[in-house]
């Protein structure tokens, strides 16, 4: 299987200043992990507290092929291949310009080895990447339903937040043809969808294992819900408990801080 | 449509003295609300705090048609009449020994007018109350799938807590059927069985409107969900804010001690 790596215009050699990385408009924002940092376009999606915590949930076992979905500007790559061992992370996104910039953030993060992006449509993807193969699929995919959103828009934000170019069943379903037998299926989503979430894992017989729900506050209703699916699992799904994000407006609470090592072995005494 | 309503055989006059009331073995169990007790033989099945957390979950508008299906020793009848102004609440159960103290229950505390109870079998509840007619069903079903328990055990706990007489398909179904165009169903039951109960709520047009989980500690997986659904009604669920029940082991949270109407306005202060 020839994957069709996406190859960027732009190719600093190793050691080049770190201005040669970017294209107009673009920057680079710390992920506050290991000292990695990725190129983002404040113009365009930037990635948010979602992707830190699906990269928390996920669990890759060393020398597993991963693929992520709907990548956007691959932070979600380069968060699991600092923090795990897989054997591969292929990154896949319809927007050339998305996977323009997560080459050159792996480019310079020295990545390369690790992690390599496609540019093409999910729909494609058994096409692109062979089906049955993979250990894990990855995806934190446009949250809102095309009617949501200003119908037809195509602006990059609209298509990384809507379901204008790839709905949830196009996720599940790639998904499920990619991953082998007993794969597993890691998705952040909303918390309201979670009845049709559940719906169409098990149609693709993607079926839920894990979930975990994500509280702004203790005392306030869930935004974000983590999911693990199991290619051909038996039902059963075991419920984390909560991620609580803040303890008053603006205090991360321990959890947080932990999942973001940003507390340290001193502030555990 | 003439619903064949339970006669007990013990049917004391009011005032009488409260022993009167009760069969060999049982007691009455205080539900800490407006003075109400329910007769319960410590050798049965007893309520736990899943009753009483789906009462506080369930919205009865004044003047609708309630069911409660598996309804034991009617305490979520009771409080429900307790907490709200139903038209009428029929509770039904198909252990007769249930319903008998159920009766004597409701006789002892003077909600007969409101509350009235039904020995049958949950899969001919069209049959028994008429179908499409009813504004709310509730159920706090046997939690466990028949293969958990021992097989074909038949004691009143083995029938409460395991499905041996009545599955999660049956509650739901008939439950549909009751139901008019719009009816809400409450149910309590255990998280992991969440992509089950959406799966076949949605399979009998109860769409998942409404879910709470409820964790025992902050810290803890969730060990109950509440769930609302609609007939017949558009897709998009609503997650409350988590249910915490203890801040150490032994204290229960402000949150349970609020339900449970245990915290005077002095406390607040």
């Amino acid at each position: 299987m020839k994957i069709p790596v996406y190859v960027p215009d732009i190719q600093p050699a190793p050691g080049s200043p770190k201005e040669s990385y970017l294209k107009p408009g673009e920057r680079f924002d710390d992920l506050q992990l290991q000292g990695y940092e990725i190129i983002q376009n404040p113009d365009g999606f930037c990635f948010g507290m979602d992707a830190v915590l699906l990269s928390s949930f996920i669990q890759i076992k060393p020398g597993e092929q991963v693929i992520d979905l709907c990548t956007g500007t691959g932070i979600l790559p380069v968060l699991m291949a600092a923090k795990m061992q897989p054997s591969h992370i292929y990154g896949l996104d319809i927007q050339e310009y998305s996977i323009d910039m997560s080459c050159r953030s792996v480019l310079y993060n020295g990545l390369c080895h690790k992690i390599s992006f496609i540019h093409g449509d999910i729909k494609d993807a058994g096409k692109l990447f062979g089906t049955g193969i993979y250990d894990v699929i990855t995806c934190n995919p446009p949250y809102m339903t095309a009617e949501h959103g200003r119908q037809n828009e195509t602006t990059p934000k609209a298509v990384a937040r809507h379901e204008v170019l790839c709905t949830l069943e196009d996720v599940v379903r790639e998904s499920a043809r990619l991953l082998k037998a007993n794969g597993r299926f890691y998705m952040v989503h909303r918390p309201f969808r979670l009845p049709e979430i559940f719906d169409t894992m098990r149609r693709y017989k993607l079926e839920p294992k894990t979930m975990q729900l994500v509280y702004p506050f203790v005392n306030k209703e869930p935004n974000m819900v983590l999911i693990e699916g199991r290619k051909s699992g038996k039902p059963r799904l075991k419920n984390l408990p909560p991620i609580i994000v803040y303890d008053t407006p603006g205090v991360y609470t321990d959890q947080i801080l932990e999942i973001y090592h940003m507390k340290t072995m001193e502030d555990e005494d």
